[in-house]
């Protein structure tokens, strides 16, 4: 067996992140995130994170305590500098305020400067949905560059994400994308693991097309392809534009700096349908939407279309269910940090 | 001989659609955006829409009279009914209002129901970039499908573009991509031409990539690929739901009226740096990314990493001082409006 508790799981991360400094409802929120993104499905941005998490608290790379600085507030638009406080606190705690903002404005927007990590963007999503409300989280990471713009050799962006949560009738639509085909955390796994990324995801110093993982590794000077690949990146190229435009822009603090270490800048928006046609019209659309890619038939080999977040959630269900089966060797790694925290490890269920 | 000046392209196509009908500034308004999409090289949606626009006109599908209904307005977000007026009209309309309010609110928000077909989004962006102000334009026609979700083989989605206007210290930076690979327009185009696609950007009706634009027309089943492919097209899907979701969902019409004709939901959202970091800061921003992606090394075979909107609008200064080269066909099929409307033609430049 090797399925746990979701619960112990959130008590032994919170425990941890507590532990190591962060007031004891920051550090449950953190694990709370951390472990939707595993019950999700997003096993390369869920718990993964967390020993590189309390590395950086034990460095003081990520602060444990504190608040973010408010660089500006005016009505449906807030700006803070978030200090290398933890990202994951700051999103969710983003997300809660733009949400009510938008419940008096129709729309609204905080931009984050200088987050450390922000983890899983999908996690974050039925925050709002749950509301009725939309959310859309761009992020990107300004110290790091491993996309390379199309058309170009040298990486200028992260992959860059897009999610935005969608309420319908049934499940909210859960979409949760990089700007590139794909990103560094599957790079890191799979050329750890000695495989190939499915497709030509990434080029070489050179510029050639390659399913090889570890062109983006130790100097090799290869890059990660925006979404579209040698064929049509242009597309990814602009959403990674848009993404850090959003993110670093409008929250004032990005490459400009040339900012070093791990950090986030961040964008979110939340609509409130009640302030538009009405949150009943709005379920109805994309409960339409929903309905017609469900009935369009799957191509050979495909066994249904789905809807972005569908398998996310179905695993969610099972997960809560039937346990959490965490990605190998996370659990591995975590252990130790228990022993050092005086955090006792969740139990597996028989 | 075949450059026209861009002046008197606007004058011609405003003086077309004036006497179809359309109050004179209103008709001007759209000449202009129409000729602002040709300037800018996006010459499907420019001038070649005219003569399908004179058509709808006096088909009485596009209302030449009239305001929009008001659905909703509420501080920072406004929903209009268009009612099948000019949808270019009503996108610069709406443009002009959320920068407005945007001034007050720090963001904003227009959605508009059942506008008629809005054209190139591209030829919107500078009307907020010139203001200093961050505009996201995304559109659908939510009684046209030609784009499968991926996996699918049935139509779901029409191309779905998105447009983000950029402020930088420099020329703006002017996004304007579809969801799918490529557009209607230009399958349109190609097929009449007896061309292909430079990739295998549809599908014929097995599900089996293909290059040939004709596969979408007369009844074959094929469908548009969205973004990223039979590889990875699950991002040109999530675009595609996000932008269905934001116009057809917070205006409320959509797919599940199963509206006929021509027509467009749309989402106008504008973002004023000044209520965030400051237009300084943004402006630094993006500045410097625009500098990276200048400075990523070109791939072999690339003159140069370029912008989004560079060309368009090196090809728009050349254009102003030399002359307008409409695309082969569009002046041929407006002639006999202008004939038939009393409206003299412009006169080519020596």
């Amino acid at each position: 067996m090797t399925a746990y508790r979701a619960s112990d799981l959130v008590a032994f991360a919170g425990g941890l992140f507590a532990a190591a400094g962060m007031p004891r409802d920051r550090a449950t929120l953190v694990g709370e995130i951390l472990v939707e993104a595993d019950l999700l499905g997003h096993n390369t941005h869920g718990l993964a994170l967390a020993p590189r998490y309390l590395e950086e608290l034990r460095d003081g790379n990520m602060k444990a305590e504190g608040e973010p600085e408010v660089i500006a507030d005016r009505k449906a638009a807030v700006t803070w500098n978030g200090h290398r406080l933890s990202g994951v606190w700051l999103t969710a705690k983003a997300i809660d305020l733009a949400c009510e903002r938008a419940r008096e404005y129709g729309t609204a927007t905080v931009a984050i400067a200088d987050a450390h990590h922000i983890a899983c963007l999908a996690a974050y999503l039925t925050r709002a949905t749950d509301r009725g409300q939309v959310l859309m989280i761009v992020s990107s990471d300004p110290a790091v560059s491993t996309v390379a713009p199309y058309g170009g050799l040298d990486a200028v962006f992260t992959p860059d994400p897009i999610a935005v949560g969608i309420p319908t009738d049934g499940d909210p639509i859960l979409i949760d994308m990089s700007s590139s085909i794909t990103t560094n955390g599957m790079a890191n796994r799979l050329a750890a693991a000695g495989k190939r990324f499915p497709g030509q995801w990434a080029q070489d110093i050179g510029g050639n097309a390659t399913d090889d993982p570890g062109v983006i590794l130790g100097g090799r000077g290869g890059t990660l392809l925006p979404a579209g690949g040698h064929d049509h990146g242009h597309k990814g190229y602009n959403l990674a534009l848009m993404v850090e435009a959003l993110s670093q822009g409008l929250s004032g603090d990005g490459r400009a700096r040339r900012p070093t270490g791990w950090s986030a800048s961040v964008l979110v928006q939340v609509w409130e349908p009640q302030c538009f046609a009405g949150i009943a019209a709005f379920r109805r659309e994309t409960s339409a939407l929903a309905a017609l890619a469900h009935a369009s038939r799957p191509a050979p080999g495909v066994g249904a279309v789905r809807l972005p977040g569908e398998r996310g959630l179905a695993r969610k269900r099972a997960a809560l269910e039937n346990g959490v089966e965490l990605y190998p060797g996370i659990m591995e790694k975590l252990a130790p940090w228990g022993e050092k925290l005086g955090v006792p490890l969740p139990q597996l269920q028989g």
